[in-house]
């Protein structure tokens, strides 16, 4: 059978940003906000905020606009925020500790329960309360605590040797911060994070508009 | 006038792929590739290969394939990367610290010249080579060495008032890591990378693959 389509990505990926927009709102003391609000600070239309939110289910009242918390506590249930997901991290190099100290993963209900590392002097240290093991205990801590989510920090040419052992274990979403493609099962996701590359591609982008001016 | 509408941006993104993979063919000692190659370790097609490459100039011969060397050369050209940009980098904290380590972005030819913070104990120190500066010392700098991007790895809190400041110094290209939405003048191109957001999306697409299943 065919997958079923599902909400559009960048909907979904609206979504994050409307959260992120309300947690502001909320902690600024805001109860109620329009989408017009929160379409302004997002460049985007009102229309458009309310036809995202609506695919998900209906949140506001007409003429009074949403409720902050309320919405706040919806779009988590929707993103699965609303409770703490436990993440696996491998490569506690400069990347991964840093990311590992990183507390805007914790905010979001993201626990990093175990970092794993090849490095002898790594393994059995630990970056902040987490504690790194070697690679090789991996697949049983990942089963053990039934973690789906990973963020590999790992030399490019490691890449895929770990998203196997990952995907082994019973990883199903991997952020990848490795230069590298990855070949992972159908029903593994993999989110590219290629920092050098976004780099150059704003270096692309300005260059094109200076030589344009 | 209307902006010329420039190459789509996602055959922009895909040269950085295609550039990433021709360095590990090159690592690896590889004179020649096909088009077939190139697209099959990206997931892409053959057709789409010499259509993006086709985009930027004549670089294949038929039946010959590219030679990796010199397809690296003028990729890098065409992304800007062929000589070394400064970059400065704004917030020393523990995600900025990681960044001013993090070798990647060296390799593809960009030298972080100076970092910022407001924190006391911070600034006078250097991390790695790079000397930490106090945030008032910006905009001289940034003029002095006419630097044109700028990574942020700043709180929520503080973005609009450093992106203000960067702007208005002559940066051009923003690298923002603060989870906020900036108000930039036209002119300035900001790339938004929110790690914690990458995460929350990762973990909406494992949830909604899971509950297929």
């Amino acid at each position: 059978m065919p997958r079923p389509a599902g909400p559009p990505m960048p909907a979904v990926a609206r979504l994050s940003l409307y959260l992120r927009q309300l947690e502001q709102l909320a902690a600024g003391g805001a109860e109620r906000v329009s989408s017009r609000q929160l379409a302004g600070s997002l460049r985007t239309t009102a229309a458009q905020v309310r036809k995202d939110l609506a695919y998900f289910g209906q949140f506001g009242q007409p003429g009074l606009g949403y409720n902050v918390s309320d919405l706040i506590r919806h779009l988590r249930r929707i993103l699965g925020t609303d409770k703490v997901s436990k993440v696996v991290l491998v490569g506690a190099g400069n990347l991964g500790s840093a990311l590992l100290r990183y507390r805007g993963f914790r905010k979001k209900g993201f626990e990093i329960a175990a970092a794993f590392d090849v490095s002898r002097s790594r393994v059995g240290s630990a970056i902040g309360e987490v504690k790194i093991h070697r690679l090789d205990d991996l697949p049983k801590i990942v089963r053990d605590q039934r973690v789906r989510l990973a963020i590999m920090a790992v030399p490019a040419e490691a890449a895929q040797g770990v998203a196997d052992l990952l995907c082994g274990a019973g990883i199903r979403g991997i952020l990848n911060f490795a230069p590298a493609t990855l070949d992972v099962p159908s029903d593994v996701t993999v989110d590219p994070v290629d920092l050098a590359g976004h780099m150059e591609q704003l270096s692309f982008h300005v260059a094109s508009r200076t030589e344009e001016g």
